[in-house]
């Protein structure tokens, strides 16, 4: 038999989006073609973007979709590349087309191929993830069949996403046909540490079907979900031979060899584990801005740890003449603060204004005469609707700087420091916040300017503007006790926990499913387990009105944490 | 055969609630018991709460309930009921505590009966809706068997909810097994017109098992799910035996006959649409603060009708004397506005402050000096603030005061007019807006005072505290032209199309979920469908920092209508 060659189209598609997406999909088909591939493969639901959510319940998408498909195939033809087969993702409609109910009869997560002016051979995934971020139980269907198609006189076994996550199915179907290569179509959302899980389920289904594996994953952001792509293909034993960058748009290709064995190719090396998460939290921002078409963004900077990362996140999305930095001292901000804040915002080359909020909050008072808690929050709104009008009038999206920690305790002022629209740290527990301001500022002084991040849209991985003094984020901010600086003397310590003890705590209550008893244990004090959980539990009602922000972490506020609002159980 | 007598409870449960919800069984098996019943029928879910979302999912909650299960059957016993039959709904954890990984092996929704001291049989929901507002296949695993036990020589089949709705399943087994009666419990969230869908789909079933079906249904609000109850016993032949009152707690007690047919008992009325939806959204509120352990509100009076209309509702929920009413006006205020506003107050004896903004706005403006819509957003968040102001220092629960028509086209501030804990009409469109307030004038014209319903915590139906001249919502508030007032003789329709319109291109939109060639073939002309969708498909992002509030209608915003905050896709 004959070699036969791959191509793993890595790309970033936009939910939706069926025209831009598929337009895409004809450039790097195009590509893939020059590059001597027979078969280039997409991620999942290419077309249509992924996760569609509620979309796919809409009819006109559904047919939008078919029709895209179909032009596509028809297209891809007369660009002279109807003998490529192109694998790609998109919304099946079948049983809706049969004029069933919807609730009845749900359309399906299909893999079609086109070939020769047509849309030619369809599998619709089989098992439907519906936990954690997955809700496709709820909008999709499930498949019935196994499907394997033959290129070249190979055979080509078929599967998507959660289709390799579980025993049985269309994989265990696949492995009594002999296939040649299991090609597998992913959108699997980035969370620390995945890569090794996706490389071990691979291997394990590999060894199944006794072929090599192919996985092609999506890359980019969209809403609160990051896709980091770092597709891979592994040999039927488990052997890595090929591995796309992550946070990138990629091509690369792979041979089949005449023997049945995969050919070694390209294997991008592992990213540092800090830099991987900030690395998903720029692209999450930076992708949000893009397919909601904001070119800049708004912030208050305090001078604390928080707005300061996300201030240096936001200037390597977009550029820090694109960010507008808004210091809002009260009464109770320390000089050092206000030195901090203007610091970063000329290390990072931001916008810089100056609006203390002292005679706004007289103004209030005069009226409203507040004291304690009402009046500290009076403080953080005040700021908020400072926020929100430079949101408003230079047309920029305003990003909340809160961090999971606090997300979590509810240590935080709804309509106050909580406002934005997008919150790029709302998944990172305080003491993650301080570890990747340290490795930001490794990487700067290591020569990685501004906009030097690889990421989707700066694929050449220059080393961008230079920083100043090889410096981002002023050593002060990451160093200095935390406070909200709304009293006196305050400090975050008068009210949690240190946070080295809180994280720890929070991990195992949030990320584990500990209960109280758990919790004990583990080995955490009775106090500290009770006032953690009763704020964790008092402050979910808050979560709730929080912007969206990009998940790293495998249980995220959101999508994957989901509780009532109402709800008198305590662990 | 002898005659059996069967209660129906038909209560207000708290998700969470263990102690709280248990001990409310006992209360209601024992008055069932004292008027005769062998066997008595709560709601689904009735232990835990329903719906319980991820709290599935942590053992604490599964083994806290188990452990609850049992301890109220020995409780029940030991106060000499063990003879009742009592069936109760809760979650099930057998996969779990066998030690299965809880995403292979999920919990159970569960019916047990309770009788002589022991947890004594268990069913398992088959169908696990997860459309909608369900999200039951994600935390759940299906139940594989139908149950049917023995009474006195008579055979009660069970069911679950959802189980009665689909065809095939445990109905279509106990079809088979000449069951005397079909008990089934319920959750199920009220909606206008469901009442009627439910006694068709419940006829069908009990046809199928040629048995008088029993459907015991939740009362009560949980976040953002009104729960009506009218629970009811059809006979063999689909008539209507027994029906209890909607969105008051009940205990209603039905004879099956010593032939096999129901003997009739008490048939509550039905309430006229207006009334039925006024009072899902007072109980939903009013279950809201309870269960979060609010005993006042307070809001902004701007002397328009959503303001008035939402003040109604508080007043009827918590009495006037809780409720604080808080005008803000503008340099563009009129003076009618004030004096409705005054009006309002006084008719339904809330506290009303007047806290001018213009001299806060103009403090803001002498550091931002903002224009057009960023000026007119800033009078709407510093009216934000103030209500927040009120809500922190006074303890009260924020009402949010939006409709679903401008929810829907995006047609309020962020942060500002939005802001809030809960927003009582949120799912009424502008038009049902205005049918509710005439409603309620005439209701108190014809003697029903604040606090006249009749919902769970004011079961008599007395007709509250009268209202004086007989009026609660001012003429003028209802029948004036909509104005935001944030510029000189600015007017809803100077952005929006006509409410009447509007409201109808909203409904085919979203509730019937017509594209842009269905609208123009209803007959919409193209201009207003084309602004409507560009409004609706922009507003998404809006809708998901909104505060919950009670869903009234087939597809609410929420967890019903879910889709991505960044799609390109335009139907």
């Amino acid at each position: 038999m004959s070699e036969i060659r791959f191509a793993l189209a890595q790309i970033d598609t936009c939910v939706g989006d069926l025209d831009g997406n598929a337009d895409k999909v004809l450039d790097y088909a195009h590509r893939a073609a020059k590059r001597g591939a027979e078969v280039v493969v997409f991620p999942e639901m290419t077309l249509t973007g992924y996760p569609i959510e509620d979309l796919a319940l809409r009819a006109t998408f559904r047919k939008a979709a078919w029709d895209k498909a179909n032009w596509l195939a028809v297209e891809l033809a007369a660009d002279g590349l109807g003998d490529l087969y192109v694998v790609v993702g998109t919304v099946g409609s079948a049983a809706a087309e049969a004029g069933q109910d919807p609730r009845d009869a749900k359309p399906t997560n299909r893999l079609v191929v086109l070939h020769d002016g047509v849309v030619w051979s369809g599998y619709d995934k089989h098992f439907l993830p519906n936990y954690g971020v997955f809700d496709e139980f709820r909008i999709f269907s499930s498949g019935g069949r196994s499907v394997a198609f033959e290129v070249n006189g190979r055979k080509l076994g078929v599967a998507i996403c959660e289709d390799i996550w579980q025993d049985g199915g269309p994989v265990a179907e696949l492995a009594k046909e002999h296939i040649d290569v299991l090609v597998t179509i992913n959108g699997s959302p980035y969370e620390e540490g995945k890569t090794h899980v996706r490389r071990e389920i691979a291997a394990k289904r590999a060894a199944e079907v006794n072929a090599p594996i192919i996985y092609v994953n999506q890359v980019g952001g969209q809403d609160d979900l990051v896709f980091d792509g770092g597709s891979f293909v592994l040999d039927a034993d488990g052997a890595l031979v090929e591995r796309s960058p992550q946070f990138v748009e990629d091509l690369s290709l792979f041979t089949l060899g005449a023997d049945g064995r995969a050919l070694p190719s390209t294997i991008a090396p592992d990213l540092d584990p800090d830099e991987e998460v900030y690395t998903a939290c720029v692209l999450g921002l930076k992708d949000y801005m893009a397919k909601n078409r904001f070119t800049g963004v708004c912030l208050g900077l305090s001078g604390g740890i928080d707005s300061a990362l996300v201030a240096a996140m936001a200037a390597d999305a977009c550029g820090g003449a694109n960010v507008w930095g808004i210091s809002m001292p009260s009464m109770y901000s320390s000089d050092g603060s206000k030195d901090d804040a203007a610091d970063l915002a000329r290390n990072i080359g931001a916008h810089y204004d100056v609006q203390p909020i002292e005679p706004l909050f007289v103004a209030f008072q005069r009226q409203l005469d507040l004291h304690d808690v009402a009046a500290e929050n009076l403080q953080a709104r005040i700021r908020g609707v400072i926020v929100m009008a430079y949101s408003n009038s230079k047309g920029v999206l305003a990003l909340a700087t809160g961090n999971k920690s606090e997300l979590a305790c509810g240590y935080s002022t709804i309509y106050g420091d909580a406002v934005g629209g997008y919150a790029p740290i709302k998944d990172l527990l305080k003491t993650r916040v301080w570890e990747l301001a340290r490795w930001r500022n490794r990487a700067a002084a290591a020569g990685m300017g501004i906009g030097g991040l690889r990421i989707v849209g700066n694929e050449s991985g220059e080393p961008g503007v230079a920083l100043p003094d090889g410096v981002m984020i002023p050593v002060n901010s990451i160093t200095k006790a935390p406070s909200a600086e709304l009293r006196p003397g305050q400090k975050d310590s008068d009210s949690l926990p240190e946070y080295a003890l809180l994280d720890r705590v929070l991990a195992a209550y949030i990320e584990h499913a500990h209960g109280r008893a758990d919790l004990l244990a583990d080995g955490f004090d009775e106090k500290t387990v009770d006032t953690v959980m009763r704020l964790v539990d008092r402050a979910e009602w808050k979560r709730r009105q929080y912007p969206l922000g990009p998940k790293v972490t495998a249980l995220a506020f959101g999508r994957d944490r989901r509780l009532p609002v109402t709800s008198a159980f305590r662990e």
